[in-house]
């Protein structure tokens, strides 16, 4: 390693500029890349010396952003120099650099995502709100950019193992989520209330398929979207989502 | 900010994961933005314990890939809130989030690259060979990732005040590029000695006009490229390229 020892030391230091907070609190749920789930929703605050209204002047001319994100939950776990993507249905390892697992060296997450809008008003500084986010609540933020077509959109770039259609996702469950009538209840009176358009990230999730391999024996399942314990079962090929209820 | 007083302490530390060799050795003659340079050429290695054969595996079936990299030599210079972007020709002030340039906080820099092979043989590990790059020699690596189209590529994004036409790029200059004998002679030898296409590369570089806005009054130009100082002028509204010299 000779001809490069003198650059191969020292770690590098980043701040944390900001953070998300999410409509998934919990890992299991968020869609496996942003931009399908469309009801999903965060919104990015900056840290103190970044929350200032004239560091985000002219972003709000761009739909959307690049988030660099810390995925500070995968940290615990470590890093593999393999990975079996999802989309290989668990039947194939392959590299870590050839993936986007967060399992990574560095955990650093990269998602393009929709901006909303920005609150420049707010008291603790410019307030940045997404959608088709697969961000978990608290994950910190390395920075953002602009989404720019001229040199991010490569419509023409090969898709590699992502070319082949995912057998566990959108396929078996999709278009056809049904609500107990308590359940679609619980989600008319929360979207009046919250604003959040609960029942249709309800369907987008459960549509792309959450379960991981491990657990596609199962048949009852939870998980929560922003403050609500969400309880479906799979039944007929489909779902039934059973009750909603506020998390205590 | 008590909201998220628990949130908001520590840096975060990573790992150079790698390194970057690059065409350009200089700052000056770097495109603005990746893809711009066909000809320009990076290869990566990486540092152990991140230069195994399996941690690439399947990399090789993409086209394109992300490189996460850290902008050492934007860091003496620190981050500024604001940004005159070249594009807008130094008239207007964007905040740092809202562009791409490097004096940002934490100086992540995010570029899409074409991904030309992979050398596996190599007795360091790994060793990618990268094209269309904006890469300085000598740059740290944070992370490397697929181009997965379907996530990334967004042809329907807004482009921001990158809609707008560079009036310092590739108009006054482009097409109209002019080698002197000597230096064409010099272009054909080192092609020949060592594969790289070092007159397209000129023709690209210039055509896309990497005057910075301060010297558009200057007549004559050098730069690096590869080991090679090239020296050219502005003649006519095109450029003259005079001489190609090995540096010593």
């Amino acid at each position: 390693m000779n001809v490069f020892d003198k650059e191969y030391s020292g770690d590098i230091q980043l701040k944390k500029i900001g953070i998300i907070s999410s409509c998934f609190p919990q890992k299991f749920g968020i869609p496996r890349q942003p931009g399908i789930a469309r009801s999903s929703a965060a919104a990015i605050r900056f840290f103190p010396p970044y929350n200032t209204v004239e560091m985000v002047r002219g972003l709000e001319e761009f739909s959307h952003i690049w988030v660099h994100f810390f995925a500070h939950q995968a940290v615990v776990d470590g890093w593999r120099p393999t990975i079996r993507p999802p989309r290989l249905g668990g039947r194939k390892r392959c590299g870590v650099f050839a993936c986007r697992s967060l399992h990574r060296p560095n955990h650093i997450g990269l998602s393009a995502v929709r901006l909303e809008r920005i609150e420049l008003q707010h008291p603790d500084g410019p307030k940045l709100y997404l959608s088709g986010i697969d961000f978990l609540d608290g994950t910190p933020v390395l920075d953002i950019k602009p989404y720019v077509p001229y040199s991010d959109a490569i419509s023409s770039a090969s898709e590699g193992f992502t070319a082949i259609a995912d057998s566990n996702n959108g396929v078996e469950l999709s278009g056809n989520v049904v609500f107990a009538q308590e359940a679609a209840d619980f989600c008319v009176g929360y979207e009046a209330q919250t604003q959040q358009p609960l029942r249709g990230l309800i369907e987008e999730i459960i549509g792309a398929d959450p379960r991981p391999r491990s657990q596609q024996g199962k048949k009852d399942f939870g998980m929560f979207l922003w403050d609500v314990n969400v309880r479906w079962r799979v039944e007929n090929e489909g779902a039934v989502v059973i009750s909603c209820c506020l998390q205590n």
